[in-house]
């Protein structure tokens, strides 16, 4: 048998290509159960190669199990369970469905601008973080210490914010930070009031942990917290500086009523600050966390304001969640990149940070003026424009006597994708379909563009 | 005393400078054993912060030991032994913290080499990357197809694992993917069996969807299986390449017999496959989950193999479980860096990571031959060593009738920090005590002197 069997292969040790051989023969049970093999010496004889190779195989099959070595008196084969053999092939390697080639102009919110991306200088950080000892180990399960200290003074100064950098936790995202917050809060709080229409990833995340919802009417002149009275939860999920995705901030009134609810029932407030860097006509409002703190979990992310692939995300705690937190994520690791928050970290210490928030605030201010002049040049009347002060997309309202399907499915069918806004809906919906517009990494002439395209699609 | 100590400095936490000062005066002797220190509210008050920020300072000195807290009564200093190492200097190019400062060798588990890292390929490829259009965006919720690809085609080619690149999981690491994961098995399977001992972040990660544990003894000899067949679970979380932490590896049998028990009952296995390129006496034997990956939850990371801190991890999921799994998670973000992703994936398409890990293979083997050879010499018949023929760390049973506790201790008074293997076990433990070494990031000379440091700190 053996003399023939082996054409030994280039580009694979020879004592691999016997291993797979005798493994194949034993598993096919050519060879019987408790037969012996041929002897080292015997084998590397026939097969015209060095004994280590024939010792390398059988020490291999030896070491999984397929046979065993009796001393002097050689090497057996192992009983095995009949094999359960699997077919599975290989598909061939997708390309991109049709459905995308033809999209011209993507409207999607939450990319950013690349042009104004500071490569360089991030290059240039991230290359030097690589040769710090640092960067070789696993890092602190809550996040660095330098990243949450560069946090902690970017909140006080830009948020009014001010955090003990030891109560920040940083994440990969939103989501995933709510995911694991949710583990610590649902035995206290079995139900959360989300706003209606709200941002949908957060109630993924509450529905995770099968969170009871209560909802809370958000119209685009405000948030009805006339409800809020007549509801169970102690527990409330906001946006107070932008609403997701209706674009309204809320009131100095409004907050204190919160915050004064709150303490009453002895209840928290989570307050996603997603984008608030980005606000056009005012200064953005100081976080809803700078006036309570003690009532506040504030979140917030770098996705938006600088890469949303970098994954980065942080949240502020107050102190007894801070405490359960750390008890029950204790032995977690971290579940962010390390070189990712050691280079943010530096990035933010030599004031690049700033710099980038500003020059990008003018990028974005002039994007949203391009994409909000064009659809009042091109639409007049026929659409209402939702959100213009801040935020990285608009909503625009059709008044055309469509369905939202309608809309999307022939902007697609002219190259442009736009986005739907009922997902953001648990009850009701906006009286007129409403479309949602992301700029953030358009030039204002795909913009123009898109705009045309989409005066086309719907115009019959 | 406290008021007049304390100018506080810009650029460092008010609570750290607390803490040194604390520190110093206890090391110096100005503040005597047993004495009590000031309330946490008194000395807020006095130094005019927060009382956060003093009860960090004094968690921090208890859980290095150098006060206790004694309930209502307050906070005492606790002896101190002389210091030993006034006059050992740090190897240059180390500078670690305050409280690490007399750790001359970290055994620690889970750092990897830094002078074989491919620091140019890597960074060149980054450095791409960051110029792509698709860096700039949201990633694939389920990680990028072309990642995916290249990890399908290394898991054939290595663990002779055949899996659609779709049906493979991104994530940031093992414990998010089983959190995850966890959500949508928890529903069918209430219970898990693990290893006993067995991998203490998986547990926890368990824990958090409340499963029921059943345990699977563990010995130096192998898994006991005798006791599968009374147990009620229908899932089960195993190390078959290398077993955490005690480092056997599951035979061809204990693989047969194993998927044939999931088949048989329906059920599941979660092969955790942490570090199965690092064997040394063979070639990594092949996955689990090649053999029928039907019932096999396949999970790998890059944590070992290439950079802890880059929080890169994947799973292969069956195919109803795939489907679950991304109906579940289909509105969730991605939890890991898109840029690392990316830059993974070019690494590995231009042949890299096969190098790297040919590389390292050699790399570690040294090492593992370094500290196996150095306990020998230096120990003798007083310890038995467990785990030599793979992974990054091994376990020194240690016969000098001491407690774990002890030889931790000692050792870090003698400047080495060695891990202990208690916490891995739900019930039982070793007979003896068992030290864990990892040697990953030490240099042989540094492996020589940690050992020799072992045997003065352990020789009385």
């Amino acid at each position: 048998m053996h003399n023939t069997i082996f054409a030994f292969k280039e580009g694979t040790p020879k004592y691999k290509q016997i291993y797979d051989q005798f493994k194949l023969f034993i598993e096919r049970g050519d060879i019987p159960a408790n037969d012996p093999l041929p002897s080292i010496r015997q084998l590397a004889d026939s097969l015209q190669v060095s004994r280590n190779t024939t010792l390398n195989a059988y020490e291999q099959l030896v070491a999984e199990g397929y046979i065993r070595g009796e001393g002097r008196k050689g090497y057996f084969v192992n009983e095995l369970e009949p094999l359960l053999l699997q077919n599975t092939s290989l598909p061939p390697n997708k390309k991109k469905s049709a459905s995308d080639s033809q999209i011209i102009i993507d409207f999607r919110p939450g990319a950013v601008d690349q042009p104004h991306f500071p490569l360089q200088i991030w290059r240039r950080i991230a290359n030097q973080v690589l040769t710090l000892q640092e960067s070789f180990r696993y890092g602190n399960p809550f996040g660095e210490e330098c990243l949450r200290e560069q946090i902690a003074a970017y909140l006080l100064q830009s948020r009014g914010l001010k955090a003990d950098p030891s109560a920040i936790i940083i994440g990969s995202s939103t989501q995933q930070m709510l995911i694991y917050l949710g583990q610590i809060l649902k035995e206290e709080f079995p139900s959360i009031i989300v706003e209606n229409p709200g941002y949908d990833g957060a109630k993924e995340a509450f529905q995770f942990h099968r969170f009871m919802l209560e909802t809370l009417p958000v119209y685009e002149t405000g948030t009805d917290f006339s409800t809020l009275e007549q509801m169970v939860s102690r527990l409330i999920y906001v946006t107070p500086s932008h609403q997701s995705p209706i674009g309204v901030s809320m009131s100095i009134q409004e907050r204190h009523m919160l915050i004064h609810w709150a303490n009453n029932i002895q209840g928290y407030i989570i307050e996603d600050d997603y984008d608030s860097e980005f606000r056009y006509t005012q200064q953005p409002f100081p976080a809803l966390a700078s006036i309570d703190s003690t009532r506040v979990i504030y979140l917030g992310n770098f996705s938006k304001s600088f890469l949303p692939g970098i994954r980065l995300s942080y949240m502020v705690l107050p102190q007894p969640l801070l405490n359960q937190y750390k008890k029950q994520f204790l032995h977690f690791e971290s579940t962010t990149s390390l070189l990712s928050q050691l280079t943010m970290a530096k990035f933010m210490e030599e004031g690049e940070w700033n710099r980038h928030i500003k020059r990008m605030r003018l990028v974005y201010k002039r994007k949203m003026q391009c994409i909000v002049s064009e659809l009042r040049k091109k639409f007049q009347q026929t659409i209402s424009i939702i959100g213009e002060q801040s935020g990285l997309y608009i909503l625009a309202k059709i008044h055309l006597n469509r369905s939202e399907e309608w809309l999307i499915e022939r902007a697609a069918l002219h190259g442009v994708k736009v986005y739907p806004t009922s997902i953001y809906f648990i009850k009701n919906h906006f009286d007129e379909p409403t479309i949602k517009l992301g700029f953030s990494n358009l030039t204002c002439e795909e913009i123009q563009l898109g705009v045309e395209l989409l005066k086309k699609a719907w115009s019959q």
